[in-house]
């Protein structure tokens, strides 16, 4: 039905997160009608940011330098250190433009089913840094799944060994939300969080 | 907020239909966690797509031989030609597996409001080939848009003057539709379009 290469082009882009058979279609018809540069500029784009990007050594988020412009930026709170699980909640953190610590991303979370213990994360690379680096800080900004709690408790637990202030990120009602709509699991997180006002 | 590499793929990635900032950001992230060859792989496959694929200089579908394998492929009836708008139509129609005519893709529809005119389509060469092939009957398959009608009624009285028998594609109930929840366009379409049982 398509001609060949077309054919491995929509199978490529369907390995896309989200992307279905008929979405990767459209992708691919779309980058065939639009001039040639314009498509050829896309794929440069994802061999450059291949070759160019890798993580710094200090906080591990994707950057094409080392220290990444965050850790290297003056003016940021080196004693505190964010944790997250991946660049992509990093950024989530920076758009709030209310924190200027430095971060550390683990790249992913503990989760025994899929084999992935503290030693596949940057877990170790952490404790070195507050062993080491003037932190009086460190704020857990993980998910709070069943993967996320495990490796809350097991930073938890070994931070505050090492002697370090230990917190993590509020749960509770989104703003703009409804407490008539809240599920019971946040509405339960919301009152165990409760502070004097 | 983001490396350079990384914040330009986002942003090529932006250029593709459906893809906003949400969704560039986690395709960008998702080929960066995957290893390298993988985002390789789907750059590679633009670059050839780009490439190798031209149109079939007979029906103006996408392929990356001239002509096409439908237009050279045996046991096809070679006196239907199917007019369509995109190739994308094209391939709807083929998966019917109903249909065993030729194509001829016209690259657009008539659009005046963006200076889209029967001469920057494949009509010239639509007639062209109704005047020298043999062909028995051309058959529609336009989106009964404000455009497609145009485009529709345009083609209709061209090709009657060529001699050649015109048809189009019905509209009317889908499959599987409900007749309480058709709008009334639809209706209409398929009240004017009743067939003796």
């Amino acid at each position: 039905m398509y001609t060949r290469p077309l054919a491995r082009l929509i199978e490529e882009l369907q390995h896309l997160p989200g992307i279905g058979p008929k979405t990767a279609q459209r992708l691919a018809f779309h980058l065939l009608k639009r001039p040639r540069p314009e498509a050829r500029q896309l794929a440069q784009a994802i061999v450059e940011a291949t070759e160019q990007i890798g993580v710094c050594s200090r906080c591990f988020n994707l950057s094409a330098e080392d220290p990444c412009s965050l850790c290297s930026q003056t003016g940021r709170q080196f004693e505190q250190i964010c944790v997250v699980a991946e660049p992509r909640d990093l950024v989530a953190i920076e758009r709030t433009r209310e924190y200027k610590g430095l971060y550390h991303v683990l790249g992913g979370l503990i989760n025994p089913m899929e084999g992935i213990g503290p030693e596949q994360l940057r877990i170790k690379e952490l404790f070195n840094r507050v062993g080491t680096e003037e932190i009086k800080e460190v704020i857990l900004a993980i998910n709070p799944s069943v993967e996320g709690e495990m490796t809350t408790l097991f930073l938890g637990k070994n931070l505050k060994v090492l002697g370090a202030r230990v917190t993590r990120i509020a749960f509770g009602l989104p703003v703009g939300g409804d407490l008539e709509y809240a599920d019971e699991m946040t509405l339960a997180r919301a009152l165990e969080g409760r502070r004097e006002i």
